[in-house]
């Protein structure tokens, strides 16, 4: 099977929790939009094909299949891929797992964006500021302690005992953070010993070591979900 | 099998879309926190029981399984109650649309908490006025416009060309929404004539209309996701 990804150029964002879940397996797929541009996207969400319509990219094309929205792709592509355990329970708990990561991205992007998305970020600098105050101080401590236990509970090193799609998350996750808030991220750290410890196991895997070396991975930049604006990290 | 779902009492909030579902099958649940108090929930918050660590509820108990996220609930659901269509590519569009209705209904808690969902709305009406205005005259045209082309590409009646629990889910939004924006509803409502009718057909299936008519459906709220505060509503 080569899946074809469609998500916008120029950002890693939500696509990027799929390209590592298919770079992690070694999966034969296609970047379409990096070939053929934004417009391709376009057809799809018009409608022009048969099946399942997205809302919005990351979106999968797998043979005649159409799927939409990051963490449905992920379970989708979790057994085919290797990416989770086997039985019912653990695959239910990975997903719920990846939803809520997907809660936490979403709460990124809207700590620059908290009035809309289609403005630019310096049309709500002063609404940023505020939320993204909330953001650093109650908001990450609660997703990040909450995986940090779910680390615990699973044993330590992974969420479900073994290597999944979770764990890829986990370490896109911590990288954007890392990037956008490195001064919050180094007084939160401090209480992350197991989620700091998964992020370093998972950006030295052989396939991911040479997908993060690659041009393939996309630097972190200011229109992505994980942007530096200092104003919005810890006051020095 | 006896259904307990977890949720915080005394509003509807995500756990309206899971009793939706559980009340159109006719099962067999109890809502835990509405017999025993909210501080059921906690234990469960706090790991105190095997399995799946839910991070908010609503989560749902079933045998031995704890699943959490609302829209991991309902596609867990799903075919044991009859609320998916058969196939693969059904049962995986079904849950896109179910998280795209997340997705929104996300935005809509944050149009009135755009900073902070543990400040009081009355700490962030500045941000939540520009943030509303937002919601109601581009993302509420964006997300009821994608859920009117789909259900239009299904044959008009039903997203998935059958009822499924995506039918009910769409039905709360529209309420929901309806009690919170009833002006920007009406405005809006005159180009979405299939999301129309199909809450009105869901209202009317028997044991739908027999539970809204129960007082385990409890009224909007202020301090739901759907609130009514009227200067966040079109202006007049």
């Amino acid at each position: 099977m080569r899946y074809e990804l469609y998500y916008w150029t120029g950002i890693q964002g939500r696509g990027e929790f799929v390209r590592l879940a298919l770079e992690d397996a070694g999966a034969s797929y296609v970047d379409v939009a990096r070939q053929k541009g934004d417009g391709a996207i376009a057809a799809f969400l018009d409608g022009e094909h048969k099946g399942a319509l997205p809302f919005a990219p990351p979106f999968l094309k797998a043979g005649r299949l159409v799927i939409a929205q990051t963490a449905n792709i992920l379970q989708y592509l979790g057994p085919g891929l290797g990416l989770v355990p086997d039985g019912e329970s653990g695959r239910i708990y990975a997903h719920q797992l990846e939803l809520t990561i997907s809660d936490i991205v979403a709460e990124v992007h809207d700590s620059h964006h908290p009035v809309a998305g289609r403005l630019y970020y310096a049309d709500q600098r002063a609404e940023a500021k505020r939320r993204a105050a909330d953001l650093r101080e109650t908001r990450l401590p609660e997703f990040l302690g909450y995986f940090e236990n779910v680390l615990q509970r699973g044993g330590g090193r992974h969420p479900l005992r073994e290597h999944s799609y979770v764990d890829l998350s986990l370490f896109q996750l911590m990288a954007g953070l890392d990037y956008a808030f490195p001064r919050a991220m180094r007084r939160l750290g401090r209480d992350l010993p197991r989620l700091r410890a998964l992020g370093k196991r998972v950006a030295e895997r052989p396939r991911i070591a040479a997908y993060l070396d690659s041009p393939r991975r996309q630097a972190f930049n200011e229109n992505g979900i994980f942007r530096h604006y200092p104003e919005l990290d810890d006051p020095l």
